[in-house]
């Protein structure tokens, strides 16, 4: 890029630093400077976002940047970890005035709002590519570990899948899809990252396992049950429904809700004496959690209807990369 | 990308972890968890890579996986930091075996050689691209920064630079560019990070600021100079002049040495009491360190000749972003 362009998008990544960051150094020098609070262990999580795979081309740029930040912060809250910082790595065709002011727009009103200040980038021409990687803190044994799932363990599910995947169908127009994208499109485009929530778990006693639904939550799930050799049983009558989904014919609404995607929720596991603290724990992050299944020593994932029957389900993560 | 290109991917990049490292959970999770040196700061760069742009379209992938981590070590080598691990974020056009193989095999001899593992990353379809972070630590206080040099401080330069701007001169056919490009080739392809120069520098009392040279000396040198608000003198002449470019016309060998970019040497500042230090640094580090110069209270930057005659120096950096 020629250096007026540099200088443009210097100005809108440019910013005071927060007050009681972690930041010791920001953007500007080799490397940015974080002092994490003694003792604890850090968190990273990176995720590389391309155009017309992630996102449509000619997204809206500040429902991209808070989208961006959202799906690492996600990763975060999944850990159990405090967000210390993140930085932001950027291919960009051209330098817009207008698209980097509404992307910066929308990155940092989520940063400011879970006081995650940007550290460090780089900036360069490019088809279209925004790389955030994110860290975190948590107290060392605390982190909610894919692998950490027990047998007997209460499955739980954050407020509600499947509306991301209806936005997305409303939006493609695919036929089996019926109501307001309006009423879901945030779903997809501004995902609420459970940072609040993932904190609240990690300190609460007999919290086990987590991670982010993004790919579905029977794919995703699949991840916990393979990390922790277990398997499951999914009472599907006990998954919150929400309002949008309600009018869809009964496969389609199961689809949403057990292979939507891009939910990010979390899923976790929890011993049955801590259920009552994790109820606590969602109500003091103020997000429902929900009980919707447990897990079981015998391997394998079994779906019940609510007289108990079994439902053949199909573990497929709804995949952002298939072609 | 399909799934069986997905294990493909998995398959480079899976790899046993590495004994005494930081890493608490590498790949797998949503997060990676490291675990710093209590009291320590961390140190984090980022970089992003984009073919036709940092590396030419179809270079060789085991030279591109070294120098991708290599260019990213050199930052913490410029902040004086230890590097505790990095994570890998990938856009992909088609997954080849063969040139993940290469690229796997040129990225992992160089993070092995500095104890620094992969602990975290992100593959998707797209236009290559690589982005990578680094994360290090280094002693409160201690990490070497661009706005800490002092009035009269000397100047010091790692090893020589110049040979990787003339490697890319002989591959491109620039008509003052005379020698043989195996001799210099690997200084532009395979740079090497000073990582045990700068943690003997950060230890060592006296040494003040410090940056890697990527974009030529001079232009570099003023990143450190607007930081700091200080001036500098250079002596040309006693700027080592590696013997690949003692062939060339001097004003074409100053513009190597003073604006080549692509060295990833060091360039710091120390003051005076410090000299036999930073020469012992140097010895314990097994790279050459030159005392190129000065730093003033009187703004500006002046290069003199052997006869202490003034030169105009153009302070323009070889631009990886210039259209």
């Amino acid at each position: 890029m020629a250096m007026g362009e540099f200088e443009l998008i210097a100005r809108h990544f440019t910013r005071p630093s927060l007050p009681d960051s972690a930041v010791v150094l920001g953007v500007g020098d080799d490397g940015a400077l974080l002092q994490p609070t003694p003792g604890h262990q850090l968190v990273i999580s990176t995720d590389m976002l391309v155009e017309g795979r992630h996102f449509f081309a000619g997204a809206e740029p500040e429902t991209l940047g808070h989208k961006a930040l959202a799906v690492n912060l996600s990763d975060l809250a999944a850990m159990g970890a405090r967000p210390l910082g993140f930085t932001l790595a950027l291919a960009l065709p051209v330098a817009d005035d207008a698209w980097l002011a509404a992307f910066a727009r929308g990155l940092f009103a989520l940063a400011d709002a879970h006081g995650c200040p940007l550290v460090g980038g780089d900036t360069t021409r490019g088809p279209l590519n925004l790389c955030i990687t994110v860290f975190g803190e948590v107290r060392p044994g605390r982190a909610l570990r894919r692998d950490a799932a027990h047998a007997g363990d209460e499955l739980w599910l954050s407020g509600c899948t499947g509306e991301a995947r209806l936005a997305l169908a409303l939006r493609r127009g695919e036929a089996w899809a019926t109501g307001d994208v309006a009423a879901v499109a945030d779903r997809m485009d501004r995902p609420t990252p459970r940072l609040a929530l993932g904190q609240a778990l990690a300190a609460t006693p007999g919290v086990h396992a987590a991670l982010d639904v993004s790919d579905g939550l029977l794919g995703d799930l699949g991840h916990i049950l393979r990390a922790s050799h277990l398997g499951a049983e999914i009472d599907l009558s006990s998954i919150p429904v929400a309002p949008a989904l309600r009018g869809l014919a009964p496969e389609h609404q199961r689809d949403c809700l057990l292979a939507g995607g891009d939910d990010y929720e979390l899923l976790f596991t929890a011993e049955a004496a801590a259920h009552d603290a994790v109820l606590a724990a969602g109500r003091m992050a103020g997000v429902a959690v929900t009980r919707i299944g447990r897990l079981t020593l015998e391997q394998g994932l079994h779906v019940r209807d609510a007289q108990g029957q079994a439902i053949h389900a199909t573990v497929r993560g709804f995949d952002h990369f298939a072609d």
